[in-house]
């Protein structure tokens, strides 16, 4: 079995585990009225990639071992934590996708949010998505269900990992690269520089990623210089994830993205490919995937955090 | 002294308290973008009331004893959730105004955020609020600022603080509550019966209020029977607190109220006066008070709690 077939498989079981997981955790019936809980369900279970989820699942069994865990332990310490960052990720799409941010009716091949349940409803399930991922990081895993673990040091490890998460998701991380992005794409605002661009897309999409690897392994209770080493691959993967998003926002067809393809162009916003062109940029994605793969070798860990590395720069959506 | 007056000391000191932490918990310098923490900061310093960060040290401030802690050390346990829960009040009203939502351009007096920053920025500083307090909360206070709460102890207490908070302000309470008075609005909706509103209004204000005060009490590590009794107020005083919001939207003039007043009758909204006329509502605003104060005579607490809940049915905007 060649490591893509085996990851393939990997990735099957555990989207299901999240998909699974997300279903159970996301408030239904009576617990919140139909109107907001509805919305929140269409934008999650839009058929998704689950990347993040994933990086939070492969640190989390990568570096068991390095915790002392059996790697299911793990799975089931960091799955809350998987989960909520795909309630955030989900969010920050629906809140990108407004008429007063990118204006996409798209998302996924399907209408966004605003297009089915109107603006208002959209701000306010997206607003929901990111709560709820905070309750859920509180609640789950339940100090009873996972015995491996002492009380004290599973409240630690959640109170490490929601801040760890807050963190890449404010106006530190995600929302101030949002920011960045938006003033840089107002009508006769400076086009943003190499530098510009790295800071936007460092804090935009770097910071979660880079969290979500970090919060499996701090949910598994992986020692310091482990955690050091999940966060360089963390951070390499998610730059070589934007470039390969800008190269892909190039090359791509509608069809195949499942989004309006070239609109970043069309917007006059900063990509890799319009700095760089596209042989280059290709080339900074591999380079960024090969010393994610050095921090993984240094500290000696693996499982499917190098085959994830590679798909994230193969893929071709 | 009458409580009147000892209560306007009171909160002049710990409003002074809470703006100088929101001022060094809140992003600045290099940390965030200019262009994220500029908004954030416009909206939380525009002069507000500060009511809910008031009941959450009132709250740790009645209930110390019955944790044997120190008055002083109680306040600064539950300062930085006190300042958490004012962020997400804040990102509320951001959201709340949109033109997608209420569509107001004025709020305290001043612009709202999207007229000063542009619909997009405003959604995102919002989003950066809610976020941030969640940040807060697991930060702050640092173990080793709080020698009188053992560090485990600490962080489960923090634990369930931010619970409560998110439970409070997601789906099932204020952000659902939202969508409920949004759907309320829409042309063609049917309105709201008497219980319709109180449901919305519970979930909209009212769950907030009562976790700000609860909030306060679980930091100070107050019992099970004084929690339950600081919920029970809580929840009296939110419900009074609305009562008295509608009342004052019906009489009020702009120029007092710093917002458009009228508007939710304009609007078509469901109110309290619309349903009982004015005589009824404040009668029922006051049944709501004497019931808060009965539930602190009941535990056998008092402060300030009982002033703020006579403050809030007194206020007259």
């Amino acid at each position: 079995m060649t490591p893509e077939d085996a990851l393939r498989g990997w990735l099957d079981a555990k989207r299901a585990l999240v998909d699974q997981a997300l279903d159970r955790f996301l408030p239904a019936g009576a617990r919140a009225p139909a109107v907001i809980s509805d919305a929140m369900r269409y934008s999650v279970f839009a058929g998704g990639k689950r990347l993040r989820p994933m990086l939070t699942l492969a640190a989390a069994e990568a570096t068991a071992d390095s915790a002392h865990l059996a790697a299911d332990t793990a799975t089931l310490a960091a799955l809350p934590a998987a989960c909520a960052i795909e309630l955030i990720h989900t969010y920050s799409l629906v809140h990108d996708d407004l008429p007063a941010m990118d204006d996409d009716t798209l998302r996924r091949g399907r209408p966004t949010a605003h297009v089915v349940y109107g603006e208002g409803t959209a701000i306010l399930s997206g607003d929901a998505l990111l709560t709820e991922a905070f309750a859920l990081l509180t609640r789950e895993p339940r100090a009873d269900a996972i015995a491996a673990i002492p009380a004290g040091e599973l409240a630690r490890r959640k109170l490490t990992a929601i801040e760890t998460i807050a963190d890449a998701a404010g106006a530190q991380g995600m929302v101030g690269g949002h920011a960045l992005d938006l003033a840089a794409a107002q009508p006769g605002a400076a086009p943003l520089d190499e530098d510009g661009l790295r800071e936007m897309h460092a804090r935009k999409t770097g910071a979660l990623l880079r969290a979500s690897a970090v919060a499996g392994a701090v949910m598994a209770g992986a020692p310091a210089d482990i955690l050091d080493a999940v966060a360089a691959y963390g951070t390499h993967v998610g730059l070589a994830f934007q470039i390969v998003d800008d190269i892909l926002d190039v090359e791509g067809a509608s069809a195949v993205l499942g989004k309006t393809a070239g609109k970043d162009a069309a917007a006059g916003k900063p990509t890799y490919p319009a700095l760089y062109g596209l042989d280059e940029s290709r080339r900074r994605a591999e380079t960024s995937m090969h010393r994610a793969l050095e921090a993984l070798a240094m500290a000696g860990i693996g499982g499917q955090l190098p085959a994830i590395a590679r798909w994230v720069v193969a893929r071709t959506h």
